[in-house]
């Protein structure tokens, strides 16, 4: 019988916990998804461009067609909107799919991440059969990712992780930085995975973003994800940016229709919807602010944070994750508990950025939690 | 710099000519999609159920949620259709997703193919890493598969594909035959993929199924397809039925959010409609009976079917599929040309069945384009 070693394998490697479950907490809590305000999502809190389900509406029955195979009109519209070419851009079911593919099209032996991060990097590694080197950054350091760090814990890794801005402790790193960690891999010949994923949230993101590189680069692919900033991870839909050697080897061995056909016309239409993601930033900007101003007043910690989302340590009140959490979700409002990320443990939660109405309720509600006694 | 002999493998991969890509053939024949008829495109002509996009409708803004990363209420509702258990059953972004996570998972070093038939397995193969045996079945059999050609050519291969009824040829093995090739896949310690996407059409198919029988073997896995005959390939939508432990391999390989939650609501939706199921068989029936005939009243010469698709054998009028496909191109009739099949060359095509408008429309064109002279 076919080779069982590889079942065991693959038996051993874990499921990683996401925020944004709704479907779990709705059997935990008893509410439907609409009786809650979910705060472990991070995703847009305006929902979806007004165009983008309108576009959806009208054109429902192109679902009896098969997606085009070669995302032709997404990708043309993503060259404008990321600045590079057709033949450097690829999309994905998510960005998921692009990182199992890349880790099958490269195979390397050993990676490094940067804990506390986005769990799936840990687990595609473990299925593409890489071994794994991490590095804990410090709570002190405000979990910030130095170019040191990256230099100093280089040694024999093909393939290093970075998210930028990280998830989910917000972090971002400066434009310098970001340029001495890129020439350190290209100099050690490192093939470097950015993850792009929030960076969309961030007014200066054009600045920031290492698409143009990537593009010249023979060691680099960076992820963006339209789902987050767009509001639409119900759809799927995940960009690679690369070169076009590397692009070509990823499309030949994805699926030939891995986007829905929905998900590329959603795409496309978002792309150009430029008021929205103005607007977005601005809300985001304003409420990330607000939130944080009035956490620090009810003596919780958060850190500062360049994305969408807030990570708070909790630990001052004399508080668990769970403690929060739970008398939370009886109330309808779900929030991370980060203790399931390695290197965080019990003291922290992590907190999407919503609309004004939301995050005031979630204010009131862990005020009560925090001071019951003044309720 | 990693592994560089891998992205050379993945480069010689070649990719697979398919049917239903309205995109490259508007670009050919500069026509919209709305202003061609898809005979090249293997789905109910019927459309999607009106439930399905009625539900779709009603719910799109749910696309602001991530899917339900265990796929509850769609595996649920699958159960009933299959009569089998929830951890026998797995979904995912198309079968062609779970064909790729069966071969990373099982590994085999060598796979039987017997061809001609739908062109992923032998892709799937070879990103795989399998070695491939080929067995052509012959013409004058029908392209029949007997369980002696899989007896005879089983010598060390560790899995075979059979796509059951077959596409293109529209072959169904019989069911004592079948029996046969599972009982000596079972004895040899063989692994079966059963590819029946195509099951659906007939109104036997319970009775054809091989679903019950995956679930106690421990060599069998059958895939399903809910984007043929619920005629929605838009959304992607594919089903693996198998061991429970397979089941759970799979799911541990898979990307969390494989399926959009689109697609997971139409599939729950759909699996319930009965009357369009029972009116898509008759559909189906009445119409591959009359487009049969009419065919071989032209000269041309229809294999018996099982499925929603004919392959046609052209040669006898002197054409081969380009002189024919060309024509009808230009006059919005779209119909694959079966040359890219391994064993099938010039001498056919395969016509999907549509409604009788749809069918008359084409045949008027075939008639136009074998007698000029009586236009």
């Amino acid at each position: 019988m076919v080779n069982r070693g590889i079942r065991d394998e693959i038996n051993k490697i874990k499921t990683v916990v996401h925020g944004g479950n709704w479907r779990e907490a709705s059997l935990q809590y008893g509410r439907t998804p609409d009786e809650m305000l979910d705060f472990s999502l991070n995703v847009n809190p305006l929902g979806p461009p007004a165009a983008v389900l309108d576009c959806l509406k009208r054109n429902l029955k192109t679902i009896q067609r098969y997606p085009d195979p070669d995302n032709r009109g997404l990708r043309e519209t993503l060259t404008g909107y990321l600045g590079v070419r057709a033949e450097n851009v690829m999309a994905g079911n998510g960005s998921m799919e692009i990182l199992h593919l890349l880790m099958q099209t490269l195979k390397p032996r050993r990676a490094l991440i940067f804990e506390p991060t986005f769990g799936e990097y840990r687990r595609v590694s473990q299925i593409s059969g890489a071994e794994i080197s991490t590095v804990f950054l410090k709570r002190q350091d405000g979990f910030r990712l130095n170019p040191e760090v990256v230099s100093d814990n280089l040694s024999g890794e093909e393939l290093v992780f970075l998210c930028n801005p990280n998830n989910p402790t917000g972090y971002l790193i400066p434009e310098d930085a970001l340029r001495e960690i890129t020439e350190i891999c290209r100099c050690r010949e490192v093939f470097l995975v950015v993850d792009e994923s929030f960076l969309d949230f961030l007014p200066e993101w054009r600045k920031l973003t290492l698409c143009a590189k990537a593009v010249d680069a023979d060691n680099m692919l960076v992820l963006r994800s339209l789902t987050k900033f767009f509001a639409m991870p119900g759809l799927r839909l995940g960009v690679a940016v690369a070169n076009p050697a590397l692009i070509l080897a990823l499309n030949n061995v994805r699926d030939p229709w891995n986007v829905n056909i929905l998900a590329q016309m959603a795409g496309e239409v978002a792309l150009k919807e430029y008021d929205y993601m103005e607007s977005s930033r601005a809300l985001i900007q304003q409420e990330k602010d607000f939130l944080a101003g009035r956490l620090a007043d009810l003596g919780l910690n958060p850190f500062p944070a360049a994305a969408n989302f807030l990570l708070v340590d909790i630990s001052a009140r004399g508080r668990t994750a769970q403690d929060l959490a739970g008398p939370a979700g009886r109330r309808g409002i779900l929030m991370r508990d980060c203790s399931s990320f390695p290197g965080l443990g019990p003291d922290y939660i992590r907190l999407a950025v919503k609309d004004h109405d939301s995050n005031s309720t979630l204010l009131r509600v862990l005020a009560e939690i925090l001071h019951p006694e003044e309720k």
